[in-house]
Protein backbone atom coordinates (compact mmCIF):
# COMPACT_ATOMS: atom_id res chain seq x y z
CA UNK A 1 0.00 0.00 0.00
CA UNK A 2 1.43 3.06 -1.09
CA UNK A 3 0.49 6.63 -0.24
CA UNK A 4 1.10 9.82 -2.57
CA UNK A 5 1.06 13.03 -0.33
CA UNK A 6 0.27 16.33 -2.78
CA UNK A 7 0.64 19.54 -0.26
CA UNK A 8 -0.92 22.83 -1.36
CA UNK A 9 -2.54 25.76 0.07
CA UNK A 10 -5.73 25.23 -1.77
CA UNK A 11 -6.98 28.14 -4.30
CA UNK A 12 -6.62 24.75 -6.51
CA UNK A 13 -5.97 25.26 -10.21
CA UNK A 14 -5.11 23.03 -13.23
CA UNK A 15 -0.83 22.83 -12.47
CA UNK A 16 -2.84 21.08 -9.11
CA UNK A 17 -4.95 18.90 -10.85
CA UNK A 18 -1.63 17.68 -12.59
CA UNK A 19 -0.09 16.72 -9.34
CA UNK A 20 -2.98 15.02 -8.28
CA UNK A 21 -3.29 13.08 -11.34
CA UNK A 22 0.17 12.16 -11.12
CA UNK A 23 -0.34 10.89 -7.41
CA UNK A 24 -3.18 9.22 -8.24
CA UNK A 25 -1.80 7.29 -10.92
CA UNK A 26 1.31 6.08 -9.00
CA UNK A 27 -0.37 5.30 -5.59
CA UNK A 28 -3.03 3.36 -4.54
CA UNK A 29 -4.07 6.09 -1.63
CA UNK A 30 -3.80 9.59 -2.04
CA UNK A 31 -3.53 12.50 0.59
CA UNK A 32 -3.80 16.17 -0.20
CA UNK A 33 -2.82 18.75 2.33
CA UNK A 34 -4.10 21.78 2.34
CA UNK A 35 -3.21 24.09 4.48
CA UNK A 36 -2.16 28.19 4.26
CA UNK A 37 1.13 28.15 6.06
CA UNK A 38 1.67 31.39 7.91
CA UNK A 39 5.47 30.95 8.69
CA UNK A 40 5.72 31.39 4.58
CA UNK A 41 4.78 34.58 4.57
CA UNK A 42 6.86 37.56 5.48
CA UNK A 43 4.66 40.06 7.47
CA UNK A 44 3.97 42.53 4.10
CA UNK A 45 2.98 39.42 2.20
CA UNK A 46 -0.56 38.36 1.01
CA UNK A 47 -1.04 35.90 3.91
CA UNK A 48 -4.18 37.35 4.87
CA UNK A 49 -5.47 37.90 1.21
CA UNK A 50 -4.50 34.98 -0.03
CA UNK A 51 -7.47 33.59 -1.87
CA UNK A 52 -9.16 30.28 -0.05
CA UNK A 53 -11.93 28.38 -0.81
CA UNK A 54 -11.92 25.02 1.10
CA UNK A 55 -15.30 23.73 -0.26
CA UNK A 56 -14.36 24.26 -3.93
CA UNK A 57 -10.65 22.67 -2.96
CA UNK A 58 -12.47 19.87 -1.64
CA UNK A 59 -14.71 19.22 -5.03
CA UNK A 60 -12.03 19.36 -7.31
CA UNK A 61 -9.97 16.73 -4.77
CA UNK A 62 -12.76 14.12 -4.69
CA UNK A 63 -13.33 15.00 -8.71
CA UNK A 64 -9.26 13.88 -9.01
CA UNK A 65 -9.55 10.98 -6.92
CA UNK A 66 -8.04 11.99 -3.47
CA UNK A 67 -8.80 9.62 -0.41
CA UNK A 68 -7.90 11.87 2.57
CA UNK A 69 -7.92 15.83 2.91
CA UNK A 70 -5.98 17.18 5.05
CA UNK A 71 -6.45 20.49 6.65
CA UNK A 72 -4.88 21.11 9.79
CA UNK A 73 -5.65 24.29 11.46
CA UNK A 74 -2.90 27.05 12.41
CA UNK A 75 -2.72 25.94 15.83
CA UNK A 76 -2.89 22.21 15.65
CA UNK A 77 0.44 22.80 13.07
CA UNK A 78 2.12 25.75 15.63
CA UNK A 79 1.03 24.84 19.15
CA UNK A 80 2.11 27.16 21.74
CA UNK A 81 5.71 27.40 22.19
CA UNK A 82 6.88 26.38 18.57
CA UNK A 83 10.38 26.51 18.68
CA UNK A 84 12.07 24.75 15.81
CA UNK A 85 12.92 25.33 12.29
CA UNK A 86 14.58 23.57 9.34
CA UNK A 87 16.95 26.38 7.13
CA UNK A 88 18.65 25.63 3.84
CA UNK A 89 21.46 26.73 2.66
CA UNK A 90 19.68 26.44 -0.82
CA UNK A 91 17.03 28.94 0.66
CA UNK A 92 19.54 32.15 0.60
CA UNK A 93 19.63 33.29 -2.91
CA UNK A 94 16.81 34.72 -4.96
CA UNK A 95 13.90 33.80 -3.46
CA UNK A 96 14.93 33.49 -0.25
CA UNK A 97 16.60 37.13 -0.68
CA UNK A 98 13.17 38.79 -1.61
CA UNK A 99 11.49 36.43 0.58
CA UNK A 100 13.05 36.13 3.94
CA UNK A 101 12.31 33.32 5.86
CA UNK A 102 9.81 31.87 3.16
CA UNK A 103 11.99 28.28 2.87
CA UNK A 104 12.44 28.15 6.60
CA UNK A 105 8.22 28.30 6.56
CA UNK A 106 8.76 25.86 3.47
CA UNK A 107 11.06 23.19 4.86
CA UNK A 108 9.23 23.22 8.24
CA UNK A 109 5.78 22.38 7.09
CA UNK A 110 6.77 20.39 4.71
CA UNK A 111 8.81 18.45 6.88
CA UNK A 112 6.02 18.17 9.42
CA UNK A 113 4.07 17.25 6.61
CA UNK A 114 6.31 14.30 5.55
CA UNK A 115 6.55 12.95 9.12
CA UNK A 116 2.67 13.38 10.14
CA UNK A 117 1.25 11.55 6.90
CA UNK A 118 4.14 9.06 6.24
CA UNK A 119 3.85 9.11 2.48
CA UNK A 120 6.10 6.80 -0.11
CA UNK A 121 5.72 9.76 -2.32
CA UNK A 122 5.21 13.54 -2.64
CA UNK A 123 4.22 15.73 -5.59
CA UNK A 124 5.61 19.00 -6.10
CA UNK A 125 5.25 21.37 -8.84
CA UNK A 126 8.32 22.67 -10.98
CA UNK A 127 6.94 25.86 -11.30
CA UNK A 128 8.44 26.32 -7.88
CA UNK A 129 11.99 25.32 -8.85
CA UNK A 130 13.90 26.75 -5.76
CA UNK A 131 11.37 25.16 -3.59
CA UNK A 132 11.90 21.67 -5.16
CA UNK A 133 15.83 21.82 -5.09
CA UNK A 134 15.57 23.17 -1.17
CA UNK A 135 12.67 20.21 -0.28
CA UNK A 136 14.62 17.55 -2.24
CA UNK A 137 17.72 18.67 -0.69
CA UNK A 138 16.17 18.32 2.79
CA UNK A 139 14.74 14.86 2.21
CA UNK A 140 18.39 13.60 1.02
CA UNK A 141 20.16 15.53 4.02
CA UNK A 142 17.82 14.54 7.28
CA UNK A 143 17.49 11.45 5.56
CA UNK A 144 13.14 11.37 5.53
CA UNK A 145 12.28 8.41 3.62
CA UNK A 146 9.98 10.13 1.03
CA UNK A 147 10.69 10.33 -2.88
CA UNK A 148 9.72 13.71 -3.85
CA UNK A 149 8.14 13.67 -7.26
CA UNK A 150 8.10 16.72 -9.68
CA UNK A 151 5.48 17.71 -12.13
CA UNK A 152 5.97 20.23 -15.42
CA UNK A 153 4.54 23.57 -14.78
CA UNK A 154 1.02 23.85 -16.20
CA UNK A 155 0.42 27.12 -18.30
CA UNK A 156 -2.12 28.91 -20.05
CA UNK A 157 -2.80 28.76 -23.63
CA UNK A 158 -0.36 32.40 -24.52
CA UNK A 159 2.57 30.36 -21.86
CA UNK A 160 1.87 31.77 -18.54
CA UNK A 161 2.86 29.57 -15.46
CA UNK A 162 -0.68 28.57 -13.49
CA UNK A 163 -0.35 30.10 -9.94
CA UNK A 164 -3.25 30.58 -7.53
CA UNK A 165 -1.75 34.05 -7.38
CA UNK A 166 -2.23 35.04 -11.08
CA UNK A 167 -6.03 35.82 -9.36
CA UNK A 168 -4.94 38.93 -8.19
CA UNK A 169 -4.20 40.53 -11.97
CA UNK A 170 -6.33 42.74 -13.50
CA UNK A 171 -6.68 42.78 -17.38
CA UNK A 172 -3.98 44.88 -18.42
CA UNK A 173 -1.61 43.17 -15.89
CA UNK A 174 -2.86 40.00 -17.06
CA UNK A 175 -1.77 41.10 -20.55
CA UNK A 176 1.84 41.47 -19.79
CA UNK A 177 2.12 38.81 -17.62
CA UNK A 178 3.06 36.53 -20.35
CA UNK A 179 5.82 38.36 -21.11
CA UNK A 180 7.53 36.62 -18.50
CA UNK A 181 7.67 33.04 -19.85
CA UNK A 182 8.16 34.47 -23.42
CA UNK A 183 11.56 36.17 -22.22
CA UNK A 184 12.48 32.80 -20.99
CA UNK A 185 11.76 31.27 -23.56
CA UNK A 186 14.07 33.73 -25.98
CA UNK A 187 16.53 34.29 -22.36
CA UNK A 188 15.95 37.51 -22.68
CA UNK A 189 14.97 39.60 -20.05
CA UNK A 190 14.37 43.03 -21.72
CA UNK A 191 11.01 41.52 -22.82
CA UNK A 192 9.63 41.52 -19.46
CA UNK A 193 6.87 44.10 -19.24
CA UNK A 194 6.79 44.43 -15.74
CA UNK A 195 9.42 45.28 -12.81
CA UNK A 196 12.25 42.67 -12.63
CA UNK A 197 13.43 41.28 -9.50
CA UNK A 198 16.05 38.67 -10.76
CA UNK A 199 16.12 36.92 -14.32
CA UNK A 200 19.46 34.44 -13.65
CA UNK A 201 21.03 31.08 -15.01
CA UNK A 202 21.11 28.58 -11.84
CA UNK A 203 22.23 24.88 -11.49
CA UNK A 204 19.05 23.13 -10.52
CA UNK A 205 20.21 21.11 -7.77
CA UNK A 206 22.12 23.95 -5.76
CA UNK A 207 20.39 27.09 -7.16
CA UNK A 208 24.09 28.57 -7.50
CA UNK A 209 24.90 30.23 -10.60
CA UNK A 210 25.54 28.32 -13.58
CA UNK A 211 26.53 29.07 -17.31
CA UNK A 212 23.34 29.76 -19.87
CA UNK A 213 23.78 26.02 -21.35
CA UNK A 214 22.33 22.89 -21.60
CA UNK A 215 21.08 21.52 -18.19
CA UNK A 216 20.90 24.79 -16.19
CA UNK A 217 17.42 26.27 -14.88
CA UNK A 218 16.53 29.99 -16.08
CA UNK A 219 14.71 31.58 -13.28
CA UNK A 220 12.90 34.62 -13.29
CA UNK A 221 10.69 36.84 -10.58
CA UNK A 222 9.23 39.73 -11.56
CA UNK A 223 6.00 42.56 -10.71
CA UNK A 224 2.99 43.55 -12.69
CA UNK A 225 1.35 45.69 -10.96
CA UNK A 226 1.47 44.47 -7.33
CA UNK A 227 1.44 40.63 -8.11
CA UNK A 228 4.95 39.15 -8.02
CA UNK A 229 5.25 36.30 -10.07
CA UNK A 230 8.05 33.49 -10.81
CA UNK A 231 8.66 30.94 -13.87
CA UNK A 232 11.38 29.16 -15.03
CA UNK A 233 12.27 26.87 -18.32
CA UNK A 234 15.10 24.32 -18.45
CA UNK A 235 17.96 24.98 -20.99
CA UNK A 236 17.91 22.29 -23.84
CA UNK A 237 20.75 22.82 -26.07
CA UNK A 238 20.29 25.13 -28.82
CA UNK B 1 8.60 -5.52 17.62
CA UNK B 2 10.11 -2.03 19.79
CA UNK B 3 13.61 -0.89 18.89
CA UNK B 4 15.22 1.61 21.65
CA UNK B 5 17.77 4.23 20.24
CA UNK B 6 20.49 5.15 22.47
CA UNK B 7 22.99 8.19 20.56
CA UNK B 8 26.00 8.40 21.71
CA UNK B 9 29.20 9.69 20.97
CA UNK B 10 31.40 6.84 22.37
CA UNK B 11 33.67 7.28 25.05
CA UNK B 12 31.58 5.33 27.20
CA UNK B 13 31.32 5.46 30.86
CA UNK B 14 28.47 4.40 33.65
CA UNK B 15 26.54 7.74 32.61
CA UNK B 16 25.97 5.81 28.67
CA UNK B 17 25.42 1.76 30.48
CA UNK B 18 22.44 3.64 32.50
CA UNK B 19 21.21 4.82 28.80
CA UNK B 20 21.72 1.11 27.56
CA UNK B 21 20.09 -0.20 30.50
CA UNK B 22 16.78 1.30 30.53
CA UNK B 23 16.56 0.60 26.83
CA UNK B 24 17.22 -2.71 27.28
CA UNK B 25 14.64 -3.04 29.30
CA UNK B 26 12.36 -1.54 27.65
CA UNK B 27 12.24 -2.33 24.30
CA UNK B 28 12.64 -5.45 22.44
CA UNK B 29 15.74 -4.41 20.52
CA UNK B 30 18.74 -1.98 21.37
CA UNK B 31 20.72 -0.03 18.79
CA UNK B 32 23.56 2.09 19.88
CA UNK B 33 24.88 5.01 17.61
CA UNK B 34 28.52 5.86 17.77
CA UNK B 35 28.99 8.99 16.21
CA UNK B 36 31.33 11.89 16.74
CA UNK B 37 29.61 14.66 15.17
CA UNK B 38 31.69 17.46 14.09
CA UNK B 39 28.83 19.27 12.92
CA UNK B 40 28.17 20.12 17.31
CA UNK B 41 31.79 20.82 17.77
CA UNK B 42 33.00 24.52 17.22
CA UNK B 43 36.10 25.48 15.55
CA UNK B 44 37.94 26.16 18.82
CA UNK B 45 36.65 23.28 20.80
CA UNK B 46 37.94 19.54 21.57
CA UNK B 47 36.72 17.73 18.23
CA UNK B 48 40.06 16.31 17.26
CA UNK B 49 41.26 15.53 20.81
CA UNK B 50 37.64 14.08 21.88
CA UNK B 51 38.48 10.53 23.67
CA UNK B 52 38.04 8.02 21.14
CA UNK B 53 37.91 3.61 21.68
CA UNK B 54 35.85 1.68 19.50
CA UNK B 55 36.82 -1.58 20.48
CA UNK B 56 36.47 -0.81 24.08
CA UNK B 57 32.68 0.99 23.53
CA UNK B 58 31.65 -1.97 21.45
CA UNK B 59 32.85 -4.63 24.23
CA UNK B 60 30.50 -2.20 26.54
CA UNK B 61 27.53 -2.51 24.27
CA UNK B 62 27.75 -6.31 24.10
CA UNK B 63 27.93 -6.11 27.83
CA UNK B 64 25.08 -4.10 28.22
CA UNK B 65 22.56 -6.28 25.56
CA UNK B 66 22.95 -3.64 22.84
CA UNK B 67 21.81 -5.22 19.44
CA UNK B 68 22.95 -3.44 16.90
CA UNK B 69 26.14 -0.45 16.88
CA UNK B 70 25.17 1.89 14.30
CA UNK B 71 28.75 3.66 13.52
CA UNK B 72 28.50 6.03 10.29
CA UNK B 73 30.79 7.63 9.38
CA UNK B 74 31.64 12.01 8.71
CA UNK B 75 31.34 11.42 4.82
CA UNK B 76 28.05 9.29 5.41
CA UNK B 77 26.35 11.26 7.32
CA UNK B 78 27.24 14.71 5.89
CA UNK B 79 27.90 13.64 2.14
CA UNK B 80 29.25 16.73 -0.36
CA UNK B 81 26.71 19.70 -0.88
CA UNK B 82 24.74 19.10 2.79
CA UNK B 83 22.68 22.24 3.26
CA UNK B 84 19.83 21.53 5.84
CA UNK B 85 19.90 22.50 9.24
CA UNK B 86 17.42 22.39 12.43
CA UNK B 87 17.32 25.15 14.64
CA UNK B 88 15.68 25.45 17.76
CA UNK B 89 15.06 28.79 19.60
CA UNK B 90 16.01 26.93 23.01
CA UNK B 91 19.40 26.88 21.70
CA UNK B 92 20.30 30.48 22.13
CA UNK B 93 21.10 31.08 25.71
CA UNK B 94 23.58 29.18 28.09
CA UNK B 95 25.09 26.48 25.86
CA UNK B 96 24.10 27.59 22.96
CA UNK B 97 25.42 31.25 23.88
CA UNK B 98 28.36 29.49 24.58
CA UNK B 99 29.03 26.98 22.16
CA UNK B 100 27.54 28.97 18.98
CA UNK B 101 26.49 26.12 16.44
CA UNK B 102 25.96 23.64 19.30
CA UNK B 103 22.74 22.78 19.20
CA UNK B 104 22.23 23.07 15.29
CA UNK B 105 24.74 20.51 14.97
CA UNK B 106 22.77 18.15 17.67
CA UNK B 107 19.29 19.02 16.60
CA UNK B 108 20.27 18.02 13.16
CA UNK B 109 22.18 15.03 13.69
CA UNK B 110 19.68 13.61 16.32
CA UNK B 111 16.86 14.00 13.74
CA UNK B 112 19.23 12.59 11.07
CA UNK B 113 19.68 9.51 13.50
CA UNK B 114 16.01 8.87 14.33
CA UNK B 115 14.34 9.18 10.83
CA UNK B 116 17.63 6.69 9.77
CA UNK B 117 17.17 4.13 12.83
CA UNK B 118 13.26 4.63 13.36
CA UNK B 119 13.17 3.70 17.09
CA UNK B 120 10.32 3.92 18.97
CA UNK B 121 12.45 5.40 22.29
CA UNK B 122 15.02 7.46 22.20
CA UNK B 123 17.60 7.71 25.56
CA UNK B 124 19.13 11.11 26.81
CA UNK B 125 20.77 11.77 30.13
CA UNK B 126 19.74 14.55 32.29
CA UNK B 127 23.23 15.96 32.53
CA UNK B 128 22.67 17.80 28.86
CA UNK B 129 19.38 19.12 30.12
CA UNK B 130 19.12 21.83 27.93
CA UNK B 131 20.11 19.21 24.70
CA UNK B 132 17.33 16.99 26.17
CA UNK B 133 14.61 20.11 25.75
CA UNK B 134 15.68 20.93 22.35
CA UNK B 135 14.99 17.38 21.45
CA UNK B 136 12.08 17.04 23.25
CA UNK B 137 10.89 20.31 21.28
CA UNK B 138 12.33 19.15 18.35
CA UNK B 139 10.23 15.90 18.69
CA UNK B 140 7.17 17.92 19.56
CA UNK B 141 7.78 20.50 17.02
CA UNK B 142 8.38 18.36 13.81
CA UNK B 143 5.78 15.55 14.60
CA UNK B 144 8.56 12.65 14.87
CA UNK B 145 7.36 9.61 15.96
CA UNK B 146 9.59 9.10 18.91
CA UNK B 147 9.17 9.19 22.59
CA UNK B 148 12.10 11.07 24.63
CA UNK B 149 13.16 9.17 27.76
CA UNK B 150 15.12 10.94 30.10
CA UNK B 151 17.70 9.00 32.36
CA UNK B 152 18.98 10.93 35.56
CA UNK B 153 22.77 11.87 36.01
CA UNK B 154 25.28 9.15 37.17
CA UNK B 155 27.79 10.62 39.43
CA UNK B 156 30.80 9.81 41.53
CA UNK B 157 30.98 9.49 44.74
CA UNK B 158 31.80 12.65 45.81
CA UNK B 159 29.61 14.11 43.22
CA UNK B 160 31.12 14.58 39.92
CA UNK B 161 28.67 14.61 36.94
CA UNK B 162 29.92 11.49 34.82
CA UNK B 163 31.14 12.64 31.82
CA UNK B 164 33.54 11.89 28.93
CA UNK B 165 35.23 15.58 29.15
CA UNK B 166 36.37 14.39 32.76
CA UNK B 167 39.21 12.10 31.30
CA UNK B 168 40.72 15.99 30.25
CA UNK B 169 40.76 16.48 34.28
CA UNK B 170 44.16 16.27 36.27
CA UNK B 171 44.27 15.19 39.68
CA UNK B 172 44.33 18.70 41.40
CA UNK B 173 41.32 20.10 39.03
CA UNK B 174 39.50 16.56 39.53
CA UNK B 175 39.58 17.68 43.37
CA UNK B 176 38.35 20.96 42.97
CA UNK B 177 35.48 19.37 39.66
CA UNK B 178 33.13 17.90 42.42
CA UNK B 179 32.26 21.43 43.78
CA UNK B 180 30.29 22.49 40.38
CA UNK B 181 27.84 20.03 42.52
CA UNK B 182 28.26 20.89 45.90
CA UNK B 183 27.28 24.62 44.58
CA UNK B 184 24.26 23.62 42.96
CA UNK B 185 22.86 21.13 45.25
CA UNK B 186 23.87 24.30 48.21
CA UNK B 187 22.09 26.74 45.32
CA UNK B 188 25.62 29.17 45.53
CA UNK B 189 27.83 30.02 43.05
CA UNK B 190 30.38 31.11 45.24
CA UNK B 191 31.35 27.50 46.09
CA UNK B 192 32.32 26.69 42.92
CA UNK B 193 36.68 26.30 42.64
CA UNK B 194 36.74 26.71 39.24
CA UNK B 195 35.58 30.11 36.71
CA UNK B 196 31.53 30.17 36.82
CA UNK B 197 30.49 30.31 33.18
CA UNK B 198 27.34 30.44 33.96
CA UNK B 199 24.89 29.29 37.32
CA UNK B 200 21.00 29.89 36.58
CA UNK B 201 17.73 29.17 37.46
CA UNK B 202 15.55 27.91 34.19
CA UNK B 203 12.52 26.47 33.16
CA UNK B 204 13.39 22.72 32.31
CA UNK B 205 11.01 23.01 28.85
CA UNK B 206 12.08 25.83 27.67
CA UNK B 207 15.09 26.88 29.56
CA UNK B 208 13.66 30.64 29.59
CA UNK B 209 14.81 32.03 33.52
CA UNK B 210 12.71 30.79 36.40
CA UNK B 211 12.14 31.56 39.93
CA UNK B 212 14.51 29.73 42.27
CA UNK B 213 11.72 27.56 43.61
CA UNK B 214 10.44 23.92 43.50
CA UNK B 215 10.14 22.21 39.63
CA UNK B 216 12.74 24.55 38.07
CA UNK B 217 15.83 23.70 36.97
CA UNK B 218 19.51 24.90 38.37
CA UNK B 219 22.05 24.85 35.66
CA UNK B 220 25.72 25.57 35.76
CA UNK B 221 28.93 25.61 33.36
CA UNK B 222 32.25 26.08 34.83
CA UNK B 223 36.35 25.88 34.10
CA UNK B 224 38.38 23.78 35.52
CA UNK B 225 41.76 24.47 34.07
CA UNK B 226 40.82 24.33 30.23
CA UNK B 227 38.10 21.57 31.18
CA UNK B 228 34.81 22.90 30.76
CA UNK B 229 31.76 21.24 32.53
CA UNK B 230 28.47 21.28 33.21
CA UNK B 231 25.95 19.99 35.78
CA UNK B 232 22.36 20.40 36.79
CA UNK B 233 19.70 19.90 39.54
CA UNK B 234 16.28 19.88 39.83
CA UNK B 235 14.65 22.38 42.57
CA UNK B 236 12.87 20.82 45.04
CA UNK B 237 10.53 22.18 47.67
CA UNK B 238 13.04 23.26 50.71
Amino acid sequence: MTTGLVPTMGALHDGHRALLRAARAENDRVVMSLFVNPAQFGPAEDFDRYPRDEQRDRDIAGQEGVDEVYAPSVEEMYPPGFATHVVSDLGGRLEGDARPGHFEGVATVVLKLFLRVAPDRAYFGQKDAQQLAVIRRMVRDLDVPVEVRSVPTQREPDGLALSSRNAYLNAEERGRAASLHRALVARDASLIEGDVEYFESVDPDTFEPAPVEAGALLVAAARFGNTRLIDNVMLEDV
